[in-house]
């Protein structure tokens, strides 16, 4: 099977370095917080040129709720970072389950048309009944 | 895990006197009350600056109705209470489920854009089948 | 508990003589009716001012239709009737059930706003198997 | 209970002589296919006022699909026919079920407001599993 | 039963040879990508007329990603092809599913009207739990 | 010339008392005041049947403004009062003049349809250069 | 230059016999009536197809206004009628100039789309100074 | 002629301490500036109840631009303040040109409904020939 | 001044033999017509990639009114065009005006973004007193 | 007057040096060009911040077209630049002129909300009759 990219461009910004994401003591139980940020951008790595898109973050809290300061600095930092679409919203999937442990979360990006097509990727995580 | 507030900033105006949610007989079951109050404003505990959004209040009523007036009264209280997103939302939740013990309910917060971010928080109450 | 309406109020509406809903025979079964009147009004039983709103009625018809003149005739009888939001909703369905004998109904009201706080009131009705 | 047409009014247009509507063979299986026609339109058989309406046809095709210029005869030839709108909705889905006999059909009609009052039908088929 | 179109008619395009989908692989499981092109356009096998339209694929990844610049050659392969709506939208999903074997795959065309009436059509796949 | 109106409807409602609308000194020159009035409702003269529409205010105060609470009362009027759309926006337009004695003023009315016909009535007024 | 249509059809509709619009005698001056007909519809004097649209008619009125009933029993004169576009806005502007005599008048056709293409007609009077 | 206010009430707030806006050196000049403030508050004198609107301030700089953080600041001094819809938008007027000094300048207030009436102010500000 | 296209580019598809603009009689004078096409489409004479767009003719007619199946058929032919935007939209104007020689004749085409840029053209043509 | 920049950030980005914008041969003469970039983004010169917008440029060509993948170049040289938005909008006019020399030109940007406060700044040129 031939294959568009790479091997290096296909997990281009999966290992970069970014800003820790800081969460404050959740006080309640069992409900739902929804956090939208239209304006991610990042860039593509085969071409150079800059993707913009809207990010969801959904999520149910366990002990932590994310902290939004750090929340913006940590998307800021794919500004000039080198990273695919379906990439870039798995990534921060796991980020955001890292910093804060939620009970269940999902991370939505809807990205702007290239070339007449626009992408929209969606990723899910429930923590299993044994703990995470 | 480090965190972007302090403990007290994560509590507070959770136990802030606020005005009684007053109720009238409910004359009929089984039926649903949505209450739209796109006018909410509170105080950024950590920053000082007013938040702006909308809430929803969605419940079935038992043997009370919310009457709208002091729930009016009850929600410019928080005009000038410095408290978090997510505890607006909750602790209206507990406020309004003491004040008339619906069958359900469910309270939604949209929140207006800071830094490029926009909230909406979701809290749900069930009554259990061995009363309240 | 402190209630911010008089029982009288509570109640008030509810009794009023209305006019008939004429039916038609219905022609087949399975299916589904919506009407919509956006132009319904009445009177708040507490201040005497106009209230105004959308009326949604969805039923799956059995035996009878509503005739669509007569309901117009029984929805302008609100017109200068003393009644709140949630028993305009719970009495138009017990009189839409009461004229026409559906399988299902659903009522729904949603009125323009008061104070800054807008309503919607939904109710139901399902014919047990038992027969209505 | 007194009802609001005729007999003969509430089945006006069910015995109609219509256009056939067209079929050609189904190239595959399982998939959906919906129809939108906005510029439906009718008579009432109680005023001899033409109706106005929207019509939405949703399918899964068997051995047949829909042809749309036949299909659109059969619409057209609606027009100076008096019948009412649950009829209409309900004859359109036997006349699309006999001629491409669907594994399932839904017809969808929203008319235009009369008085201020405006109506949605919609009436659904599912094959027996025994055939058709 | 008539059909309106010949046999060569509703299979055109069918076996037309178009660009191979190239895809590249996955790093992550268990999530959705969507894919939107609102530019999409072929021609009628019956009038030579151009059909214009949305094409919409929603899949769940397995092992491999469809690459963008490749998909959007396979789309502007349908510009002067002959065929069906209901053939296009199943045919790119058989193309999709060889391309990159998802776990789970949907094609939806929504077309622009002729002759007052517009079209959508959806197609799904679901890889067999035996493998595919 | 056929007329579809007695001379007695066509004048209806044109010398009826309402209320007087009341206003306050106005601190400020060469502004402009634009009230929107969605809830307004009048009775038609001929059949007894409800109008509904939005009744549109802009107007340049000269030494007063329209004192909001008394403009709702004044509008109320027009509940229970038979007069047609035409004459409701000029003799709108003719009390506020007599009240604040602008420097200009415009009445807009859109009205809800009544048989597939939906209208809209503008009206203007500007002060003499000679005084008012 | 070669013409698509026969003489015959560009001319079709044009004198045929409509019913008369009556008038009622207007109460004010200087003022301006919109009324919008989204859904007028005739027919197509070259295809024998019905077409669709919106009719909007803006005028002053002198000493008579249009009276809504008669209006729209002149409009459904069109249904069966065939008659291009352009004369249709033409004629329902000369037909109104004649029946109410305005100081000013405006109408307008927006009409559905036919083989992607749609139609927008603006024909306007202006009372000669004069007199009519 | 009677009015609604008392003279107290219809100053006040004119004559309130609010912060200084600041302003930074124009670099260009011949262009337009549009700001608009969504999450505008205000309390109103006669009821003591919040007012909430939008406020939009368009203006041609001169020698000095609005800076935006003190903007901010000035607008979010009125959150206590008790002041009528008109004084505000005239007040903010005045304010903005005393800090920037601009060619022109215009301001606009859209407030929320009140007893289901809306209202939009606006105010404007033209540098006279022979400086200001 | 360096150029990003060769000669030949810039004036790619101006003198292609395009059909003829057929035309009717016009029954009228003074009026206006708009016809709005939103399937256009063409090819970039640099990259060979398909453009697609929506083109608006407003124009008002003096002797003829365009025939809208020999408009269609001249705009399909721009489908396999090697052209600009820019000449699109101006090669349009000539066409039309040679063939209905208007009174005065505006074209406009809005075309979808390509590289997160989209392009909106108008030209215009007034026909010279002295005749055209 | 107190100035909350300091005037090294008030002239920020003004002389950076960007990349040249190319132009093509214009083929015809009094016609309009209008361009929008919905992903503008440059970074704000006092927090380091980055801001969002979009920017249209409206112009009429004179000898020459703004040649669209060079003007990609140039928009994207501003992503890690430090400017105020007053200033982006004004050079991007400058340069677009410079480049292209039209009769006339027009430059807005739309710029996304901070602290609830959002912006739009327009800027214009007209080639002086004299010549440029």
């Amino acid at each position: 099977m031939s294959t568009g990219y790479t091997d290096k461009e296909a997990v281009a910004g999966l290992d970069a370095e970014l800003p820790m994401i800081d969460c404050w003591p959740n006080q309640f139980r069992g409900y739902e917080i929804e956090i939208e940020i239209p304006e991610f951008t990042s860039v593509c790595p085969k071409t150079g040129l800059p993707d913009f898109g809207t990010i969801i973050i959904r999520y149910e809290p366990d002990e932590f709720c994310l902290e939004l300061k750090s929340l913006k600095q940590y998307i800021l930092a794919y500004r000039n970072l080198g990273i695919f679409y379906e990439n870039v919203v798995n990534r921060i999937l796991q980020d955001v389950v890292r910093a804060c442990k939620p009970v269940r979360c999902e991370v939505v990006g809807r990205f702007t048309p290239r070339g007449g097509i626009s992408s929209r990727i969606r990723a899910t995580y429930m923590k299993s009944s044994s703990g995470s």
